[in-house]
């Protein structure tokens, strides 16, 4: 069966899949390896926001004690804003964990500790978000800061990160957003930041910030797809529900909050993945890729961002990774090695603006100057599919795409499969080394590039072309559709050049 | 027929591949875009010399007259080698052309209009030529400039390049060679720099020097394999005569030389190409790579260095190219694009620097730590097979290689043809286009890269492992065997993993 | 005598002074030290155009004939162009001299032999302007290209630089005017482009345009304030008319046109400097900035670019400069040494919008945030002081500056004189070398560094600050007044530190 | 009094001063601006070798338990061997603290919390040991390990250090000396690390490794200068010991050992620097700098190295620092902003090789090309002056230099001192700003570049020169001399310049 592509657009691509990504704690963002990821990320994919854990967390050193004198110390948070907006992005201001010196408790969360109880005193609290809000305006500028969404706690549904009730959260909620828009009633706030599965807390939220009149600027939520944790040392392994379940989970508030007051906010998933977890080595395949396809290339539809949990690997919720690759969220492992995911990415940031078409295996679009660019994946199901959620060795599609008035076209292919830009696949075969030296790097690092493949062909008369393209396993691809006009050389001949194969049609022109 | 690679080396790779390569003429090295070619070159290939003509022409201002007073001007001198240097080479310093205030007459040679007549005094010649080396001594030392072979004129054989005869040319070689040993007795000087086909003329500059007691450290001459050029507008075709030709004009003054105090001194082949045509389309072409694959593993038998002609397309000699490809001789075109050429370089680089087996169509070596690394490619003949010169469709080769005491090995091969690691190939279905946008030049740079293929083996129980490898027509390939110590991970199990096909055999691991 | 400064702005510093700086020929922009000067002057300067001459000379490569064909040739240009969009500056599109496949004649000026015969067919000429904007639109876009203003020719109104006379011009300007505007009618073009003191062929230009109806966008004229070279060996001495004088300059064609339908065009002084020789050591020296600062502070009532000629010493006119320092033009030396009037730009670039007060040896001016930056100089009258135009040995200026309600003030200057910041009279001290090492490049380096002095003031309790400035001779300085507001540190008592003097008023803090 | 400088060199300078530098504990190395830091000193001092504590801790990851398997992890030890080896440092391998699962207790040092108690068991503590050796000399080869001193634990001998006894301790030794020797018995091992003013401690390390034969190839020890801490909120005051002192504590092992097979053995002091506290303003002072310029220049002849505690103020000992300045202990204050003690080091770096002369205030050095450098210095005695140790206002010497047969030399200072190149007193005078924005910084980047001045002089006909030199209070300064041979230039005349004055005795040449 062959999809035939129209000439005229549907929409706009826009941004909501660029528009924010996860990292580590917020300390970590002052390593090295990170400000490497962030400037090769910005270079290559885009992003407009970056949100972390950890911001008010101990070792950002944000209220400091000495002989009996309390001080606000916002050296590290300068930092790690500087390096966001040095890589292009901007922070979303996620509020959290508690200061030791404020706390109620010590329950922490992660191997680097957060503090999960609130905050003991809520005008202790509110006095250091006023202070960081204020110093930041200081240092940025209130355009700037107006850019930046805050968002207060991370997942507060979850036993695991706020360690006390719904109705405590709802108190942060208020007295925090209030806070917020006392410095500035033109900043952005919202919550409630929620883990998946949670519509009644979701509910709870917009019915409370409705009733109360608090402030609330932005809706935030999370998706995963995976299901529990089956656990090996240094590992786990988990089902996963199909594609379509993240984008109902990304759509989710928009449906709960239809006709209220809050219908209209931006809504943004400020974590979504296939797994939840950081020791998952899904996160390293090509089939993290393939899954996640349909879901970059249709979630804008149903959300205004959606971020994925993480950029890179420097992280360490579950402790210091002892390998390369150890099942970590990033799209770039350490030394900047990049992930089948990470292509997916940046394919989609070398897609046009003007979408011509978007179907379960693929997304057509166009860029101003004329070219096409299209992103093609094999559909993966989950968990649902055969032993091991294993899909078909291949899979075909045919499209008839719209290249205009030219005579032939350049068709550019980069692929991307179990093989094909996959490190991971060659670190295996290597013996999975742990901390590879520099001469094995260097081969991972070409084992990571994607395959690429192209040709020149015939454009019908009708300004048509028919691209039959067969993909490979968990295959990724894109293609960019060039239309021609040969520049015209006198005397030129290839069939004259040494080594020509009379075949070779491009020898012709 | 299968070849039994040797685990014990015959023999070291040496350098004299990589000791020099060639550029335009000395000015152009002021180029930012030679700058960073340069650079790329030093990290990936290692040249550890650079020649090109010019040093003394007018455009690189080193004599002035102003008023009545002449002085001797460095500046650019001075940058030129700055740049070298810099870029982790050495300069040789071809010495000539003709200043202006110092020539004999006003013929040129080349667009740039180098003069090519003899100095009116030999005298001046040799002030400007102590002036010179004086000069680079005080700003370098005379340790790093004794390593800066110094050569007199270039190709004085030809008329193009001298337009007096063979006598005066040594008159010129014995003043210039005094001078230099004169300024610092062990500095090396040598000649003749003649251009190909030249026995008579070699033997001669052997007996002259000899005969007179002139100062001569080095023997330098250039060896092309092309025939006479046929003219199109903008381009020229050529046929070639086999890569043996090469290597035979490599060993020429060896041969000549046999049995004289000459015998024992350095040559160097200080120019080598397939064709001397600098718009001749062959130097873009994997043909040109894969004819020079035997010449680059071979070499180093037959001559101390053989100097590719040239690193980059920042070269003016014909004119100023029209297009980003033009038949040019650089290893890169235009902004960095590599060229299939570029590649075979780039794969010499990674070779170990133990030789195993040198054949037909492949050189065998082993890295200090055990690895493998083996160049293959399709054996050329030049014109003189079938029509154009072309070759089958695919080779095949097989090699038992000695890996070692280990059950698995890693291989990594890496493919440059007609298709693969061949931006011209793109370029062509493009339209070829004359001065491609950013967008365009992001396809070529794609279209460039190698192709790369990688699994995982078991190696035979006698330590070696079949390598069974067909390449696509004019291909080159490098391959990389890394012997497999698997790391132990408790509970790793790959089947478990979503996405997995029974048949991944690195899963077992 | 001492002057009060207003708290309330006069106008706006705005960006005239900045708006175009000048360059060697087009082909020079290819230069490495090129690129990274133009990277510096990005980095501290911000420059947003540049010009050049030479866009159509033969070795920009702009029109090629081989075998009987022609082909227009964009590589450099493009190369050209890309390099100074990379440094943030536009070009302006200085449209000459003429392609020897087109010119009339042989005539050429400058040691690079820039053809200045008029085409021999306005047809072919303007088919080449045609072709380079066509392809400039194609590769940039018409709204990028729309903001690179047309320029016809150079300094017509000189025989050393067009061959023909007045109404010949007046057909070239005609011709390409409205091809420039055929290609697309929102690109900008115009002219004179006169050398200085040709107040009639200005105002003929403007009448033959208003006559004849030529499209005509934008007006430029040069302007320099020196009198006859007297020549010495590889360099001239001139005297200088006042620096008024080049101000009048800027102003005449809002003069002469005043009251015409021209009279609201922008005018861009596309070339001014003090003297217009490439060898006249003045440029070199703290006098050339001095002698600047009035006309930088004040041009930009007079005209809505002034553009500095040139950049840096990458400049060949009068041939290739045989040492380091020689009269160049440059703002920056050879390997970026920079110069007094780098600095008088990089002061200026370090004032704030606002400006509150301009005399005849300052310009006080406030940034957004409160800090006030003042520009001062010993002003200088040209050859019209003393012997050899020297000025005395100090100039004293007092200030009563507006800080606002503030109890303290840092106050930091820097200073550029004739031994500060002053690399050129360290150069004279070490005996001129022509082409320094590295160690003695690494003094220079220390020795343009402009002094600098700090110290904490108390403010007044009007909010205002005497500030009392003593310039040594030819000084010019900036000096940056920041409102402070102690931050609180309790228990903190500079006394208890070792070393502290009792004197030191900041331990007070 | 004029002290005569003898023209034949006393000795060599030697490396000693910049043999090592310490920092902050080892995951801090991962931070970019510690890398930044790192880069900067390569590039002006290039310190051969790096020493920080904390390589075992557990955020360094080196030992992790899952699922009841224990795992090494290299991953961050790799990456900070990287970052060292990349800066052109060696790591000195500072074995501890003890990692959790090794532990024998929970008392901890330092607000990041290492752990100080002995390992629980001493194989699994020389497991790791082996473990990591063998894996770092897998990953760099031997040969460069070897060059990587280990020193075992710091400072056993405080109880903050050290949760057990010295028998204990040598125990310790004894097992990880022996472990290292058997991994390599090329590897160099060594300690006792103490803290000052522990002679007997060291003595009785002589005594022990001697009578048991415990492998032993190099002393270490460490030296301050700081009497008790007088605490003030988020910091210190302190008295100092002169700096006599210092170099008293360096020689102390040569003492001890004399006579012994310990005698010849290199010692390392690997750490010192006037106060032990990072919260102690001092570090941030010129008086810091003008202090310990006698230890750096004569430290040498006491110790192999002296390391200075520490490269930058990526530092966390106390907490995270809430200002820019805050007594911490970093050449470089975060931002890479130079304090006074950098300049030290980076004179210091600048000086030849010979030494001519040493006094109490100055050292003057020869470079192979015949320039001097030197260094002088006020002499300060620590608290042992007036009221708050201060120093007269001024301080001078003066020298007569040997500059050898020619007529003139140009004479370069570089001074720091209470005003020049001096941030920190900028940074008060502007208010002491906690965090700085941008447009500060660049201030205080200004601030911290050391004055410069420079003339010409004549040298006397017996080839010397008089240098009178007045420091003022707190001052360091490095003076080069340069014999100057002027280039002559035929015409020059100066006096015709515009701007010249007549007492400029340049314009004579």
């Amino acid at each position: 069966m062959t999809i035939t592509v129209p000439a005229t657009p549907t929409g706009s691509l826009g941004h909501a899949w660029r528009e924010c990504v996860g990292t580590g704690r917020a300390n970590l963002s002052l390593r090295h390896d990170f400000v490497v990821s962030a400037a090769l990320a910005h270079d290559v994919i885009g992003f407009r926001h970056i949100r972390g854990h950890g911001l008010f967390s101990d070792d950002m050193g944000v209220l400091r004690e000495s002989g009996g004198v309390r001080r606000y110390g916002f050296t590290y948070l300068d930092q790690v804003c500087d390096t966001y907006l040095g890589a292009g992005m901007r922070p979303v201001l996620e509020l959290g964990f508690t200061p030791g010196l404020l706390a109620s408790g010590t329950q922490t969360v992660f191997w680097w500790k957060g503090n999960i109880t609130p905050p003991r005193d809520l005008g202790e609290w509110t006095g250091l978000v006023t202070a960081a809000l204020r110093h930041l305006i200081a240092r940025y500028g209130a355009a700037e800061v107006r850019g930046w969404p805050v968002e207060v706690w991370n997942e507060p549904n979850l036993a695991t990160f706020w360690d006390a009730d719904q109705a405590t959260y709802f108190r942060l909620y208020d007295a925090t957003a209030r806070a917020v828009k006392a410095v500035d009633a033109a900043l952005t706030v919202g919550g409630p930041a929620t883990a998946p599965d949670a519509p009644e807390w979701v509910r709870a939220f917009g019915e409370h910030v409705l009733a109360d009149d608090v402030p609330c600027d932005i809706i935030t939520t999370h998706a995963y797809a995976s299901g529990p944790a089956q656990h090996i040392p240094f590992g786990v392994y988990q089902t996963l529900r199909p594609p379509s379940h993240l984008l109902e989970q990304f759509a989710l508030p928009r449906g709960l909050y239809a006709g209220t007051p809050l219908a209209g906010l931006p809504h943004w998933v400020t974590e979504f993945n296939t797994s939840y977890r950081p020791d998952n080595p899904i996160h390293d395949t090509a089939y993290n890729a393939c899954y996640l396809a349909p879901v970059l290339a249709g979630g804008g539809a149903a959300a205004d961002a959606f971020s994925y949990w993480t950029l890179c690997d420097v992280f360490e919720e579950e402790n210091i990774p002892t390998a390369l690759f150890h099942g970590g969220f990033g799209l770039l492992a350490r030394h900047q090695l990049r992930k089948p995911t990470w292509h997916l990415y940046a394919f989609m940031a070398r897609l046009g603006d003007e979408v011509l078409a978007r179907g379960e295996d693929h997304l057509v679009t166009r860029h101003a100057d004329g070219r096409l660019g299209l992103l093609a994946w094999q559909p993966l199901g989950g968990s649902a599919e055969g032993p091991y959620g294993s899909a078909p060795a291949s899979h075909r599609l045919r499209l008839r795409l719209p290249v205009g008035a030219c005579p032939r076209a350049a068709i550019v292919r980069h692929r991307v499969n179990e093989h094909a830009g996959n490190a991971w696949t060659l670190w295996r075969e290597l013996g999975r080394p742990a901390s590879p030296d520099s001469r094995t790097m260097e081969l991972l690092y070409d084992a990571a590039e994607p395959a690429v493949e192209h040709r020149a062909a015939d454009v019908d008369a009708d300004g048509t072309l028919l691209l039959d393209l067969t993909l490979e396993r968990h295959e990724i691809t894109l293609v960019e559709v060039v239309p021609v006009v040969p520049t015209h050389h006198e005397g030129l001949d290839d069939t004259r050049l040494l080594g020509h194969e009379p075949s070779d049609d491009e020898g012709r022109r």
